[in-house]
């Protein structure tokens, strides 16, 4: 690792101790079934045979992988000497849930937990303002609740969403979004779970692998909506991030989309550009987990081709089990390059 | 274009005049039910704001584009100079059907209408098994039923289906489909309509452009099921053919099922070498519609990692709206891959 490498790591997963930590910010009757029935989130069924935490990282303090503050500074933050990292949380999931009150109520706590138990904690963390997107409203009028805060640094929400991320809909939160100068932040894990689709065209697969593989698929729909509906068009200022769905599948992406625009553009009028230019100004994309072709060369041809040293964000996925250290990727990177995805992007991204 | 590259064109739809051209070929009490009724296609709702058909090339003698063999030849076999056509038809979304039965009896029906309507008007057709994959072993049937016919060289279906192709309910097609050394290949069109989970993970996009942009997905999914259960360890003779999804996504697809296999291989001991080894040996792709980003030096990087001269056939997808004509495709490949593409990987595979 370059000595003086500066690093930001905009997904870390810290994680609760027990539901109990939501308690003191959750009214009634919300508070009295999690303290009896805990959180419920709906499962979707797969499960990874190595675990989706990584056991190596379980604190001295007890409780789940990246739950305790302290420790997770220094198995992560000292050691990668990282200036701030992301604090994405372990919560998303919530976008898969039924009842659009209690999923609020739930993203509304969580939120609290995290800037009464987490951001003072060090001076490294920032947070996400985690959202329930099932009602946008709702979700907007968190956004404005919490957006003043200055460690507050993003929305995010799951990309396990009952519908394509583009439709107007979603609007409010977007615009909510656009106000404060939030970035809009997707992330997977709830795929095929509660109220979602199955997790790929095909429909269900059968274990962990296949699903875990598949998840890009997720983010290549909602990316493709969100741009043909034209919410970058509607709102301009708008950024949006895609946490841990890859990125080799960018190229393909931006120009099948572009080929199918020119021929069928009367269907999205409010288009001004080439889809791919609204994805180059807007979306940010994080590093984890990389690609790894048996000849490098090749990642860096799609780097090249997808002009990644602007719209790449360093990621460890730190505490999962496929997690990314900084001094095991990206090394054939030039400097500069280097400088961009594992700093300057993030750093002005979320104006830290 | 070479003057002289042979071709062969794998992906050619012919199509009914009208549904009643079924009828000599239907047994009751499907025969009066189409003859009365159509045959009752579900749709998926989604319509192309330039059809799905070019008008430009209706025959003189009336009815559908390519309905009729004597004009498909002097529109698209003489002018190109084609050898040989594979007609892939107008029936694979017969997948979709709920009913089983049926199903099988329309694609028998439309099977026998080939071989008597089709395959004798000129040398250069060769026909396809369309199946019905609902009841696996009535599709198996069925290709045991013509794989004798010499000028019927591959098994077809939809891409829309119910489930993963990989998982065991469709095995006793491939079983029956490497018995009679029969390529099994796969068409889109019916995602989303009739029995299918919706076309996308994030359930269902707005319009056509983003439909079929996201087609692409339905394939990625399907091959991460086909590898991952172990079908090609299963039939090792099995060829699988994907008409029409893209290429431009299997970089990603190979490195990141590479290296997901490498951290959860537990999960799927039967597979004894990398995924992506399994895709080079057992999947052959369609060249139509080829992404065409604006560096094309861009596309060949990505025919160099996916070793396309090798597992690319050329098709032209006559005639629907985004066909690929072969005097303006794959301009800057050497003549050996070239050669490859437009001639010699089809007739390897179909044994022409």
């Amino acid at each position: 690792m370059d000595a003086q490498l500066n690093i930001i790591d905009v997904d870390v997963h810290n994680d609760l101790k027990s539901p109990q930590e939501l308690l003191p910010y959750l009214p009634e009757p919300w508070k009295s079934r999690v303290a009896s029935w805990g959180i419920g989130m709906a499962g979707h069924g797969y499960t990874s045979p190595v675990g989706v935490m990584r056991k190596d990282c379980i604190p001295p303090s007890g409780g789940p992988s990246a739950s305790d503050p302290d420790y997770l500074v220094e198995d992560l933050v000292k050691p990668y000497h990282m200036e701030y990292v992301i604090l994405t949380g372990n919560m998303t999931n919530i976008s898969t849930m039924h009842d659009p009150d209690y999923a609020a109520a739930i993203a509304s706590a969580y939120n609290d937990h995290i800037i009464a138990d987490w951001l003072p904690k060090h001076e490294s963390f920032r947070g996400s303002i985690t959202i329930a997107p099932q009602d946008p409203n709702l979700a907007a009028q968190e956004i404005d609740r919490l957006a003043g805060h200055p460690l507050m640094v993003q929305v995010i929400m799951g990309s396990a969403q009952r519908a394509p991320l583009g439709q107007r809909q979603f609007h409010p939160i977007y615009e909510m979004a656009q106000r404060h100068d939030l970035p809009v932040t997707i992330h997977p894990g709830g795929e095929g779970g509660g109220g979602t689709p199955p997790p790929t065209p095909a429909g269900y697969p059968t274990r962990y692998l296949e699903w875990h593989t598949c998840l890009s698929q997720n983010y290549m729909a909602h990316l493709v909506s969100l741009v043909c509906e034209g919410v970058f068009e509607k709102f301009p200022k708008l950024k949006f991030v895609m946490l841990e769905g890859g990125i080799a599948w960018l190229p393909h992406l931006m120009w099948r989309l572009d080929k199918n625009y020119k021929g069928l553009r009367s269907s999205v009028p409010w288009l001004k550009r080439l889809p791919s230019e609204y994805i180059r100004d807007h979306v940010m994309f994080s590093t984890q987990p990389i690609e790894e072709p048996a000849n490098p060369q090749q990642l860096m041809s799609i780097f090249d081709m997808i002009d990644a040293e602007n719209i790449l964000m360093f990621s460890s996925d730190y505490p999962h089990w496929d997690n990314d250290m900084p001094t095991e990727i990206l090394k054939r990177l030039g400097a500069d390059a280097r400088k961009k995805i594992f700093y300057d992007n993030a750093k002005a991204l979320y104006k830290i």
